[in-house]
């Protein structure tokens, strides 16, 4: 449960300086770690911190390593992120230190025959897999997991427990989806058939029927709860990288970029667009039909109805202030046009007086 | 897998002009369609598509039907509503193509001796029904599906894996609930049981039981990971018609009126009355203890805190603009009473001129 | 399934006045309550309904019972806090009603020979607890629930169908989590790992292990489909008696003070800490990385982006108004700099007037 500079080096990149033999067991805080720990230096505010720490190994930038008045009897790996240098390490230790388990299908799981389960897959307690789903090497399905007919599972995708997957969607390689998340529920579409109106109408809602998919690309992660819906003729699409938290929604037949981060509580309405590498901030809702551009932030709690059409920080939020003064101004606000009413009352009065009149 | 345009009219009304013989074997859109593919013209601005689709056949209203150069040569249903027409159509292809699930009940489900099950009904894998539960001809519970004990699926429901019914609700017929759904868990109530202040707080929060179910009208749709809340006392209602998109709450004792759609992300707090044939945008929030009238639409992310008793369009949101932009804005309105101090300074020092100085 | 007077004071306190032998089956509002009823009091406006209830008793405070023109003939408990105690009482008539479940772990449960489960548990049907667990006296498990490695549950807790807890977390006593709630999720944080700008940008999103877990304390409520993310390094810390409501999204590393309620739709971004106490409405988003007093009230719909360091009333949401009178105080308040600029002209006019010209 250790590894060297030197095998961290080799498998992660990065330049050793001091002792590659040196073993590290852990990570920990520079400020806190003993002779067998790595830290890290990711905020240049923290240098001093690198001058005394008892940390076995740091990890350090180029640029910060020339800072240090010496590193004389200290032991480094140079790379140019060392945060996620660090990321990458924990994960390792983290591998190292979680129990495996042995592939293979629990007795309880109930797989139909047409199905495909890769041998090194691990279908765990009560997983559904139906015809002709297909579950790729190394995948991993938790307890209760629903996989339906015919969708794909890509290599190396972790599904925790109770996640379902309707028929027809396609999840990319390494893809990690959190418990209870819902991928390929039909997309909220309905026909308005009505006569007549008010207390006279006579109708229904006629459901329009969801036949497109699901198609997520490569190295997603998916959060907690999270809902994203089946296209209605064609697939709602998540490319490569994208990350996005619990408890969001997201409409059919959208289209998430590669990279774009989502928050958690964000809503994004049917048939809309987001560009590649777009941070979409906590509880945003975003519009049906629109498109945002490459690039674009929109900040939290914020709306968006338009299209963002260039690369920019968008926001519509306001933050909580005390609740008498927000009422006050809220219904300043309310009457607005009043008050510019009156400004206009005040230029024609003022521009009426004679400008001199001495 | 083929109708006739004569089978449809028989199965969903209409009129056939043309060869009332003519097979169609899917749906297309009129600029794609091929001679086996039916179209449809629900926007009369597509009405020039109309005159040069290879389509075998188009649902039309008798409006738009009068307004062609010439049908000569072509098929038509005429049809007052096409959209809705082809949603029908679409769900009959669908019926077709999907695999048919033979009634009963799966080995590994957990069944209550007590529990009635129709012998038309789809009982998935891991599937609880619980003691006194009622499940109806050609009901559908999918994987992990727990119905608690009394609780009424109505005939023809689809219930997706993992959707949760508590004890004591009541599912109409034909009800679709998506994946996740959970319906009859606990309102969110607490009577204080504290004395003292401050620091010197001591006491409980106590829960209010939760004695009330949920009672669910004929023909409504519940999106995935929605939650509704049984009553305190007596039940939540949905009525006829409903339909709810994912991810929205719906709290204990609220009544929906027949016909009202209500998008992702919504959140109504308990004891709100919202009318017939209202829409509710996306991640709006309604306070408890208010009604909604009839055909009052509230637009996306917008706040009700009062009553709305007229019909109309109900908006406070406002649309993401340029962040800067936006902090100038905010922070003159939190400083509006500023403004309108000094409109009333300058009335005031207006009005104090001698009007006429001449 | 009736309690005497003198039984209910014996376990829930208050004084009895008049017979203390009076049986009574069930819990009624005053103007409804039959004579074998329990009745209460706990708004003074409905007083004159004591005087003429046919209740068999009637919950009552000191201060209210003294404003009686006559309680003779009539039966009371009497106790500060009516609401709580009538709470409680019908918490016992519920448990009285609710068929008992045997003690043991049901034969499709899927429990690791090394998991200890208290011999009073009920382990329900597909439930699923992995090695190392610990399931605490009289707790439940309902239908599909999931308990990660080495995950404790407090006695006392039920779990409700399908609720998911990782590895590594602990409940405390007595919890009520709803169903589908999902407890240690890994927090949602990515190390950005790219070089180049604009369509030139390549690298990653690296994943932060998440290595902290959850740690709830007693007599916690969680609403259905809630999401609480596990730590990055420490613990994300759910204090005692805290409440909270459905579709709630609590980030990682959040502490949450002992008897704040959160009301549905909430989202609590990560490492923010609310004090004890506090009221955060339906819907409300909270930034990262922020700091909330004891007693703070957060209103429905409100945003919170900076810490709030005094108790009080806080609120940033507007309540929905007529849709085109929305949109023109919106059009003005996206212009408000320029009612701002045209009132600084008129009081550089106003001001460069001679004051007196007579």
């Amino acid at each position: 449960m250790a590894f060297t500079l030197e095998e961290l080096a080799g498998r992660f990149g990065g330049d050793v300086v001091g002792n590659s033999a040196q073993r590290v067991v852990s990570l920990a805080p520079l400020d806190q770690a003993g002779p067998q720990q790595l830290a890290f230096l990711a905020n240049p505010k923290y240098l001093a911190q690198v001058e005394t720490t008892r940390a076995g190994a740091v990890l350090i930038s180029p640029d910060d390593l020339t800072k240090l008045a010496s590193s004389d009897g200290r032991n480094f790996i140079v790379t140019p992120n060392p945060y996620a240098y660090f990321a990458r390490v924990a994960q390792a230790f983290i591998d190292l230190a979680t129990p495996k388990v042995a592939p293979g299908v629990h007795p309880s799981a109930n797989v139909d025959a047409s199905a495909s389960i890769a041998a090194s897959a691990v279908i765990g307690p009560n997983v559904t897999v139906e015809a002709g789903a297909v579950i790729g090497e190394h995948v991993r399905l938790d307890a209760n997991v629903f996989i339906g007919r015919g969708t794909q599972i890509g290599a190396g995708s972790h599904l925790y427990p109770g996640v379902v997957i309707y028929h027809g969607c396609r999840i990319g390689e390494r893809a990690i989806v959190h418990a209870g998340a819902v991928i390929g529920s039909d997309g909220f579409g309905f026909a308005p058939d009505f006569t007549g109106e008010g207390d006279a109408r006579t109708g229904d809602w006629v459901k329009i029927p969801q036949v497109g998919g699901v198609s997520i690309g490569p190295d997603v992660e998916i959060g907690a709860n999270t809902t994203i819906d089946r296209g209605a003729m064609a697939d709602t699409i998540i490319e490569t990288c994208v990350k996005i938290d619990n408890l969001v929604q997201i409409g059919h037949n959208c289209k998430i970029g590669a990279y774009t981060v989502i928050a958690g509580c964000a809503g994004i309405a049917g048939s809309t667009t987001i560009g590649k590498h777009c941070m979409i901030g906590g509880a945003v809702g975003i519009a049906g039909h629109v498109t945002l551009a490459d690039y674009v932030i929109v900040t939290a709690k914020s709306g968006v109805s338009k299209s963002l059409t260039k690369r920019g920080v968008y926001t519509s939020a306001f933050p909580a202030v005390d609740h008498a003064d927000w009422n006050k101004s809220a219904a300043l606000l309310r009457n607005i046009d009043k008050l510019r009413d009156r400004i206009r009352a005040l230029e024609a009065a003022v521009a009426a007086k004679p400008q001199g009149d001495a």
